[in-house]
C-alpha cells in the first residue's frame, strides 16, 4: 500500500494535491473539517508520505548529484571544479558518486537517486554501460544532463568534446611526424567517446593511404599491472610500433615505464600522444603531447544547462546539447628528430 | 514550533517514543484511541515530523559522506578508493562533498549533513579550518571519523600518517645528500599535518646543527600562477636554495617549471622531495623522490572504524585512532651527483 499518492487522495476527495498536502501538515489555511476528512482517508488507505516528495517538488533538496567513473583522472577532477563553480553560485551542494566503471554500481546509484534525494543529475557513464534502461527510469523523475561519456539513445542534453576530430587531428599529427605503424590504445568498445576516437583514428589512416590493421587497436582495462604487461607485449612486436595514440590519461605512466624498461626512446623510436589533462604533462621525461580536453568548461556547461532546467518548468533538455572543442598541445613526445 | 519532538509528545502522553512514532504512522500495533490522542496532541502542538529521523535511527539512509578539500590531489583520490572499498562491501553509498579549501563551504556542508542525510561522516578539514564549533555540532548527531587532516581538539577517531617523522626523515635525506639551505613549502599555518611536517623539518635541521631560518618556510596557496611566481622569487634568492621539501603534491609542477625557466638543474643544483602520491612521479624529468603516503590504507582504515561504530551502539570512536606510516621513495630528484 506504499503506492498511495497525494494525487490519489486528492482525486478521491475532489481537492487539489496542494490542499491535501497542507491538510496533512495541519496547515492553518485548511479548515478543521477538511483536515479530518483528509486524515481519515489517509489513515484508511495507509498513506505513507514520501519524506523526499516535498523537497522534490519544491526543489528544496538544494543538491545535485554528479555520477562519474572515477576522480583519479584529471579530466573528471577538472570537470568537477567546473560543475561546482556553477552549483556554489546557485547555493547548491554537489554530491559526487563514483561508479568505479562498474555498471552494477551505476544502477545502484541511479536507483538511490530515484528517491528524490537530489534535484538533478550530471553523469558520465561507465565503460560497462551498454543498455540504458536504468537511466531512462531515472530521467522520468529527475532531470539529467550527460557530459563527456554520453548515452546516445537517451533524449536529453549532452555536453561533449569533438572526440572524432581530435583523434583525427592527433593521428594526422603522428603521421606527419613520420609514423607509419600507429597503435590506438582504447579502454572500451561501448563508450561513445571511444568509438568516435577510434573512427577519427581510422579515417586519418585512410586519408593518408595507410592500411588499417585491426591488431593495432588495443583494448586496455582498469588494472595498471595488466595494462603494463599489454603495452610491453605490443612494444616487443616486430615490426615495432612507431606511434601511440592513447585515448585515456592513465595509460601514460605505463607507456613511459615500458619504454624505460625496453630502452625505447621517446620520441626517437616512438612518438606518443595522449588524451590527457595532466598538469604534469609539461614536466614528464619527455614532455607529453596531449589532446587537452576542455574539462572545466564541459563541467560548467553541463551544470549551467541543468540549472536552467531546474529553474524553468518543462525546459526541453534535449535541445541544449553542446560540443566544446579540444586542443592538440604539441610537446616533445611527438617531436621530429 | 518546529522544535516539538517525538520525545516531548511521549512525555506529555506518558508513552514511549516508539509508541508515538507508530501511532503517527497509523500502526496496527497501536490502539485506535491512543492513535487519536497522539494525533490530536501532534496537531495541537503543530508537530512536524523530521523526514530523515526514521532513516537516521534505523541507519536506513545507507550512505556515508566523505568531506574533503579536493580530488585533484592523488592522495584524496586514492583515499576515496580505500573508503569505497569498505563502503561497497557494506552495501553503502559514499557521497563525496568538496570544500575547495573554503571554511564557509565546509560549514554549509556540515550543516546540511545535520539533517540526517547520511549515517556517518569521514572528513579531512580545509586549510582555513581554525575553530571546530561546526564540527562539534555535527558530532552530537552523526558519527564522524577524521582522516589525514584532523581537528586535534575534537574527541573522535583519527586516522593519520606519521607526518612529523616523514618530514624529519625527508629533511635528513636532503641534508645527507649535501643540502645546506633547504626550503620548506607549506600550504597552511593551521593544519595539523602542516604543523607536524614543519616541526619534523625543523628538528632535522637542529639535529644536524643547521641554523633554521624563518624565511626558508614559505606559505603557498591554491593558485598555481601565484605559487609559480612565489617559487620563482625564492629560486632567484642569493644564496640560492639547494633543497626543497614540498609538503603538498600540487607544487611539483611549479617547482619543475621554474627550474626549467631558470635553467636550474635537478638534482645537480637543487634537490627536491615532495609529499606526493602522483603515479607520474617515476616518469618526471627527473623522476621525483616522494614521501609516499598510505592513502588507500588510510581511507580504508577510517571507513572500517566508522562502520564499526555504525554497527555497534555506543562505540567509543575516540579510542580507535590509528597512525599508518609513510614511505620515503628515493628517485633521481634528490640523487647525489
Amino acid at each position: 500500500m506504499g503506492n498511495i499518492t497525494l494525487k490519489m487522495l486528492a482525486k478521491e476527495l475532489n481537492l487539489s494535491t496542494a490542499a491535501i498536502s497542507k491538510a496533512l501538515k495541519d496547515s492553518h489555511e485548511i479548515s478543521a473539517v477538511t483536515k479530518l476528512r483528509v486524515q481519515a482517508l489517509a489513515n484508511q488507505l495507509n498513506y505513507i508520505p514520501n519524506p523526499y516528495a516535498g523537497s522534490l517538488r519544491q526543489r528544496k533538496s538544494k543538491t545535485i548529484a554528479v555520477v562519474i567513473p572515477e576522480v583519479a583522472d584529471s579530466f573528471f577532477s577538472l570537470a568537477l571544479n567546473g560543475i561546482e563553480s556553477v552549483a556554489i553560485e546557485k547555493g547548491y551542494h554537489a554530491l559526487i558518486y563514483l561508479t568505479h566503471e562498474k555498471i552494477a554500481r551505476e544502477k545502484a546509484i541511479l536507483k538511490d537517486l530515484q528517491s528524490g534525494r537530489v534535484d538533478g543529475v550530471l553523469m558520465s557513464v561507465t565503460v560497462e554501460t551498454e543498455s540504458a534502461g536504468h537511466i531512462s527510469e531515472l530521467i522520468g523523475k529527475v532531470p539529467l544532463v550527460f557530459f563527456d561519456r554520453v548515452c546516445e539513445e537517451i533524449d536529453t542534453a549532452k555536453v561533449t568534446t569533438d572526440d572524432y576530430e581530435s583523434a583525427y587531428n592527433a593521428t594526422n599529427h603522428l603521421i606527419e611526424q613520420g609514423c607509419k605503424n600507429i597503435i590506438l590504445l582504447s579502454i572500451s568498445n561501448n563508450l561513445s567517446i571511444s568509438s568516435k576516437r577510434m573512427e577519427g583514428y581510422k579515417q586519418s589512416l585512410v586519408d593518408h593511404g595507410i592500411k588499417h590493421r585491426r591488431s593495432n587497436i588495443i583494448l586496455c582495462g582498469n588494472d595498471p599491472v595488466k595494462n603494463y604487461a599489454l603495452i610491453k607485449k605490443i612494444m616487443t612486436r616486430a615490426p615495432r610500433p612507431d606511434g601511440i595514440l592513447a585515448t585515456v590519461e592513465k595509460l601514460t605512466t605505463e607507456i613511459y615505464l615500458v619504454c624505460q624498461l625496453l630502452q625505447i626512446k621517446i620520441p626517437g623510436d616512438l612518438k606518443v600522444v595522449c588524451f590527457s589533462n595532466l598538469t604534469t604533462a609539461a614536466i614528464l621525461n619527455p614532455s607529453l603531447t596531449t589532446v587537452t580536453q576542455p574539462a572545466f568548461e564541459m563541467g560548467k556547461a553541463a551544470a549551467t544547462i541543468l540549472f536552467k532546467a531546474l529553474e524553468k518548468k518543462n525546459a526541453k533538455l534535449s535541445k541544449e546539447s553542446q560540443v566544446i572543442p579540444s586542443v592538440l598541445s604539441l610537446r616533445n613526445s611527438s617531436a621530429g628528430i
